[in-house]
């Protein structure tokens, strides 16, 4: 028989999401389930995978940011790989803080190390307050604390405030983001979407098999004949040609609402290609 | 009395782009105009800036890839920062290569370099013929071969067949990418744009200040009713709050045009935020 403990956690959540711990993305899963079991897989498509195959029940992956737009790797994705539906949506503030060895001196820093995108998002405060500082790319905000804990010369990283916790590591400065509305919106990805809860949302993408002119414009006009909101348009290549692409639209409705199912059935046999991402509650950011 | 070597040089177009040597975009600026001379920058916004001030006559950045989608970099950019006209764009197809340093025995390579996004278009061929081999994330291809070039272990680099002339290293296979249909657009940018050519497109980008139901529907109506195709529609963020969006279309027509210019008086009326990135002959792709 299992003991009590092991049985309590055969019977969590499991929720897979982009790893190691201390990411942004191990925050958006605790704040949707502070009680779920958290597996870190090494990739946006090992979430995938790991729900897919069962190995979690659901995943959590980011889809778009407010300063640095869509996560063109998740949304590609969802349209040629993934059958996973969207049940939910979390939106997380981007906090970055500088983070030093304990004992570091601020006027001895001489690199400090991050993503790429996390440099660019704290890159006028770096060049106010850090002016001879070199910034070198690591391959996450956690990676770059783990490059600045090697460095032999005095080094900080630009993460979270998590990551600091994790690693042990002292906080020199919080909330260096340039632009203060800095939030990314994650989804929560597994078998089945959600119902309906009263206000939701529905994720779509389609593609038209000729360039024919007004082709989007009537998809558009089918949504505003029956007063059907769009939160989000946006394109994507096809990946068959230069010029051919795949439309993702989020709309305010559930599915299962007449009007929104009635448009979806004819924006589908309009197109060459439909899929429905899934239906979910939509929060209000 | 300047000699005519130097008076000649003196006389070149001044092309800048995203250097070193090497890159896909001096392969761009050489595509465009064989005989200029050029300036490689280390960014885009300093390819931007060096035709602002007058340091370069033009300058050439990507703007989107036919597998990864729009280059965000340089749309923000556009819409944010730079004055600039496009005057012209360029579709150079990317053909990845692997390279090693001369005598080095395919079996043994254990490591390959490359920027994670060629790194990304060559995954599948990378998992199929060097099953064992570790992938390393490199600055820039051109980077990737000096990375390459300084590794102590067996190591490749994927990176363009200019780079390996330049760099004296050997190409160990061609063409790598997994999708044949991976061609990249630049656009050149310069102060002023293009004169009709008789086969033209435009370029702009607009924002709404209020989110009401069917604005972007009622912009699309006035090129649909004018017959006037769009080529791209995509969207950005505002930066200024997640579910805002700068919308931009590339249409076909020339902003002389009476119909197009018509309707782009209408859209500025209709929108908070109106940019005109200019006009310039279409190429078929």
């Amino acid at each position: 028989m299992l003991d009590s403990t092991l049985k309590e956690d055969f019977l969590l959540t499991k929720i897979a999401f982009l790893g190691p711990a201390g990411t942004y993305g191990e925050e958006a899963a605790l704040t949707y389930n502070p009680h779920a079991h958290l597996v870190p897989m090494p990739s946006h498509s090992a979430v995938m995978d790991a729900v897919d195959k069962h190995m979690a029940d659901e995943g959590i992956v980011p889809i778009e940011n407010s300063i640095e737009g869509s996560v063109n790797d998740t949304l590609d994705l969802l349209i040629h790989e993934s059958r996973l539906q969207i049940k939910s949506e979390i939106v997380i503030p981007i906090n970055h803080c500088v983070l030093a060895k304990q004992g570091t001196e601020t006027k001895d820093i001489a690199v400090i190390y991050s993503h790429p995108q996390a440099l660019g998002q704290c890159r006028r405060f770096v060049e106010r307050v850090f002016p001879r500082v070199q910034t070198l790319a690591s391959l996450s905000t956690t990676a770059a604390v783990e490059d600045m804990k090697k460095s032999s010369i005095p080094a900080a990283a630009i993460a979270s405030s998590r990551a600091a916790e994790l690693f042990g590591v002292a906080i020199v400065a919080k909330n260096v983001q340039d632009n203060p509305n800095n939030v990314t919106r994650f989804v929560v990805l597994s078998h089945i979407d959600a119902e309906p809860s009263g206000d939701d949302k529905t994720s779509i993408a389609f593609m038209f098999s000729e360039d024919k002119p007004g082709q989007l414009y009537g998809v558009l006009g089918e949504f505003a004949r029956r007063g059907i909101n769009l939160a989000k348009i946006e394109s994507r290549p096809s990946k068959e040609a230069l010029g051919k692409y795949v439309f993702l639209i989020d709309l305010n409705g559930h599915r299962k609402d007449k009007a929104v199912a009635e448009t979806l059935h004819i924006v589908k046999n309009k197109s060459s290609m439909f899929k429905l991402f899934g239906s979910y509650p939509r929060r209000n950011f």
